[in-house]
């Protein structure tokens, strides 16, 4: 990614309307922008909020800073006016900056080992300062790594208090993302709504197929012919928030639960990462409880 | 297919024990039957029947009658020995005859016409004497492919009397298996008992995902990334028949509902046409709710 | 689709400049576009004529003419000081309008019967006033649609004249799109310079792969474990033309070339469908040798 | 795997003959072998071996060890006259010998990662005891997993003397299988001479199409759908050999090569990581210029 030019990535969501493409493409336009990619989608089934019309409007795009009429920290308040008149939720970010991950895991070491290897490698553009685990297990592969490793385990009567502690250790770090790479604890509603659409779980089967626990070996009861994993943002509903990214496998009678659970790790760390690139890159944008990925 | 050698097909299932493959090879062996296929599938996880020991055995053996010592209406007398041995449920076929198949439709053509098309140019070893639906528009296709069209329309009230109707015909024909190609009725109980794992459904999801009505339009909103079909014979449980085989299909948000029934519909006629030709093909055993595809 | 507004679609390539994307969207925001699909894409790597400067962007832009500030048969004038101004090539297309397709065959029916019930069952937005074979085969099937058939039998010597009649026959109908569903003929430089981009073939591999004769048996003899169908615009270069589609199908060594024949067929009829599809709802934009799929 | 009943496994390839199945399930019988897997393979149309007659059977048998009758080192000797009377080339391998890995790499460490990584996992059966590179940039991930790194820089004037170091090398560490790990030198007809259907590549396109040198490039100037990786067993011919697996992923016009390349690395790695599993576990058996991967 050395020598990539700097780029500012405006993602927005609001109620379609006309004049949106025009507006915001005139504003990049008069201000010497060179878009370098901008791409848009408007759902007409769908409300944006509860409560609210149909139809929805959602956007990328992406310009180089560098020619740009306005200086990098007065584009938020130049392009806020449009921002107002459309009702836009909106976030502006640039590529220079380096979001902060942290890894949540428990026995199972795959999703971890192979995301702890694509950021050494460089595939991410992240910091990963922390590791936490309910299990202590990991420990060694993290710190070989270099990642501080933090054992927090959990029962019914310490997960409050458990989560307080890795609220705290987040903020230190000034986490912008959390990665549940086959974290088995279930997250509180009150941790979850810290981090809203900030939470990437990868979960072992073709959602909404199999939710729950032991999927796997569901699967093999029912004899699908195909298995899949599923990456979404994590909400309160467990296994139910929006679906980042899907992929499968097929299998067959030849495979028992073992052969499914060693097929699936290779779809899960494959699904896990591409998710956690798509949003490291800017890339998704959450509506009602769906994605848009623009990819 | 013209020119190929007639063979015989065996499929059998029992307990698994010791000396069932040297057994039935060294019959086969000592007749001088020429093997061109065989395989066999062990299940140690699972039973035949409920209330039996865990540990399946399955097998499919195909073998030429030409130069076969045994002659063909003397094989199976042959072979029962072996059979009450071992405890097998088994079934013995040959390539030359050909399966008489039923089609039963509602209103959308697109599964029939594809079923008929390659019925047509032989892609089936099959006859197809009979359609059956529950609507009039899909009369004048059937009659185009020369088939007679049976019009049975379905109300509470009648279905028992129309089912009684469609037996009849089923049986008047021979009728060895029933395809529902998009038949959105649901059997009775009792005329499911009449062709145990004889009847292949196709259903518009990747089952158990959107199990019933409407699963585009569920998809839709549950947002997943991927959809697909599943072809499966029809049990008295709803969509909970032993699955023949499935396919998936890649989607984004960039897809409505319509698209996803688009798409869909490419699924659903290859995944039900390919469960039809290995059914046709003597390729299937169903063991518990499960099916062993010897592909 | 009946019901469905009606709506004008822009296709258009040219050398990439800053306020493109600006220009086309206060075009049709200023006469009160209802935009219902835009997409972009610009390629920094590539030429879009021979001894142009790199860097390509192309557009497709799709607006309800209710409501619309500009007469249908206006809009092109009003359109053409922007495109003059930026130098593009561009298209403007209405979704009221029906193409017309002619179907060429040569002995293999699933492609051409794929095609014609999807026509026959209005999955097509498409007349198909005609279909031609080198061979009399067929002519049945195309009947029994409603559609004359013309037998134009090719040889080394008469190729050049029955070209001509073809070429008649297809300005006689209005032709807009050329299929060739399997046929297995190649057609002759000056045949193609006639309807550039607008003949759509399928070949039966993952082109590049297996280009020319008997791809399937290649393909067996070199053991692959996947197969593949290519859907792509004609060029005078056999095979080698702008790919629209492509899709796979896993194999193994159980399949012998007749397998891979029969699997084939299905990928064939599927991507070819997809393509004329896709062509068909002004959905592809070539440029180079290479095609953008808005999809 | 631990707790794992200790196998027998049997590979075998002969001419097709009368009475293999019966004779080598009868030998395993009358010895109360308890079959776990059994599968076996018949091409019709090729040579084993060139100058033979066509037909080639190809078998694997798992059995238990544990009451076996005929102790394991005496095996061999007693299957001997069966081998001798159809002419089998077989190999007789036990599940509790752990086979030999070298990994030989150039610059590019995602596979080399993953498959260390599954090592110390203990997902393959397996020891890595030595790692060769071409270049020394990998030296601190293969000691960060304790395995030995040896810098073995080649030019067309060294060539024949490092494949000597690195011959001497694998036979000091004893080693079974070479894997190839984006390795990107070729190996002379020699050194492959000394590791028969025992060098694993993996080639980062779709074989047969791109082979040689940058396939991601004449992939993306082709305008491809999708891209490929196949992992084979190295011949002298480049990129020639029997294929062990491939996979594919779909790409767009939105991907640039650099999309390409990220895409393509998580295929590699896993095709990769698959072919070395199947051979590990003693899954293939090579003919002709093919593979059986008996799954």
């Amino acid at each position: 990614m050395a020598g990539q030019p700097v780029t500012a990535v405006l993602l927005l969501s609001c109620r379609d309307q006309k004049g949106l493409v025009a507006s915001v493409s005139d504003f990049l336009y008069r201000h010497d922008g060179n878009i370098i990619h901008a791409d848009q989608h408007t759902d007409p089934s769908t409300r944006l909020r509860p409560g609210q019309a149909e139809g929805v409007f959602l956007q990328r795009v992406e310009w180089e800073l560098d020619g740009f009429a306005i200086p990098r920290d007065e584009i938020a308040a130049a392009f806020e006016p449009i921002a107002r008149r459309f009702g836009m939720t909106w976030s502006l970010n640039f590529s220079d900056y380096t979001p902060r991950v942290a890894v949540f895991v428990s026995q199972l070491p795959h999703c971890m080992y192979d995301l702890l290897a694509r950021w050494r490698m460089g595939e991410f553009r992240a910091d990963i300062p922390i590791v936490i685990s309910n299990h202590d297990e990991l420990r060694a592969i993290a710190q070989g790594f270099g990642i501080p490793f933090h054992h927090l385990p959990v029962s019914p009567e310490t997960r409050a208090a458990q989560e307080s502690v890795a609220l705290e250790l987040l903020e230190v770090q000034k986490v912008d993302v959390i990665v549940l790479a086959r974290y088995m604890q279930v997250l509180s509603e009150g941790f979850v709504a810290r981090y809203p659409n900030r939470i990437i779980n990868i979960h072992h089967s073709f959602l909404p197929a199999f939710a729950g626990a032991r999927p796997y070996h569901h699967a093999h009861e029912r004899g699908v012919k195909i298995i899949g994993a599923t990456a979404h943002y994590v909400t309160p509903a467990l296994d139910q928030g929006p679906i980042i990214e899907q992929d499968v496998v097929r299998v067959s009678h030849r495979d028992a639960v073992e052969d499914l659970i060693r097929k699936g790790r290779d779809l899960e760390k494959i699904v896990l990462a591409r998710a956690v690139d798509l949003h490291l890159r800017n890339r998704i944008v959450v509506y009602g409880n769906k994605t848009v990925v623009f990819d």
